[in-house]
Parts: structure tokens; sequence; C-alpha cells
């Protein structure tokens, strides 16, 4: 679904990711993770989709809820499994969104 | 393919999007794009997947770039098609991207 995101300014974080063929505790922890990062403070939605490759973009309202999910302990010991087993190669890129329009 | 991108700032435009059945004309015209975009002044890459929902993110060199693609005579009639046919609903952002870090 298309995140439903208040006006702008705020920011978005652009996960770009090639996976491995490792599966294994992929999906519960992608999943896990999903859910823990909407409990954070300002969070504001996520969209993802994968085929050859996976992009995932998570909104949120500043700055410091950005470094505050990336420095999250579960999230960080997520983050260590996903370089150790499930992505060949990822691209993380932190942007402030200056304008959007929908149709 | 991860897009490689030169160093930040830069800008980032995601595009989500929800498809209608309606595929006629659509692949034709998404290689169209995407090999015109590449042509544009200021382009820097693009990224792109899609199962339930679609993402593309395409990377420029500012904001100059990024509003003359968006008014390219043949884009607009493209993005008049997407309205008219092939997409339920989308969303637009424009992004300047201030950090980002590779795995």
């Amino acid at each position: 679904m298309i995140a439903s995101t208040p006006p702008t300014p705020y920011y978005a974080v652009i996960f770009t990711s090639i996976r491995t063929e490792v599966g294994e505790g992929y999906e519960a922890t992608a999943g896990r993770m999903a859910d823990l990062a909407k409990e954070q403070p300002g969070y504001l939605g996520v969209e993802s989709a994968r085929n050859e490759m996976g992009i995932t973009v998570s909104y949120w309202k500043d700055l410091e809820s950005i470094k505050k999910w990336k420095q999250n302990t579960e999230h960080l010991i997520a983050q260590a499994s996903g370089r150790n087993k499930w992505y060949q190669q990822y691209m993380t890129r932190v942007c402030l969104v200056e304008r959007d329009y929908e149709f």
C-alpha cells in the first residue's frame, strides 16, 4: 500500500538490496522488523517491493527518529544477520522529502 | 541493480504505484521512458522493483534536472497514459539524499 504521509518536509530512508540464496530466518525477521519499526517514535509509514531487487522505503518525522531506529538493539542484530546471511549487497540512502504529489 | 550514485548530496524521485489490470502498452512505454530518462542531463541512475506495488527510484543531480524530465514532451504523454490507463494510484516524492552507506 502507498504510505499515507503528512505534509512535507519529512524524511525517507531508501533501502535497496540484492538477496543471497539464503532464505533461513529472513521472512520472520523482516516481519518482526516491520512490526517493530511501526512502534518507534517518528515512524510515518513504509512501502516495499521486491523482484530481482528489493526496495523498501520507510518514512520518518526527522533524523533523530531514524538514528534511534538504526541503533535499536534488536534492529542492530537483524542488520548484522542481513550482512552475514541474507544480502549480497545493499545501499541505504537517507533523504529529506521536499515535495510530494499523488494521483 | 543497485544504482551507483556519486557522493551526496544528490536528488531522488521515489515513484510508488498501484497498477490497474490494464497492461496494454505499459511495458513498451515503461521501457522507452527508462531509456529516455538515461539520456537526460543530470540523470544519475534508477532502481525498480514490483510485486503488489511498484517502487521506482530515479536519481538526479539537482532539482532543475528533475523539473526538465517531468516536463519532457514524450514523458508528459506517458504520464497522461499512466493516469488514464495503467495506474490506480501513485505517489511521487522528490527528495534530497543527504547521506548514503552501502554494503
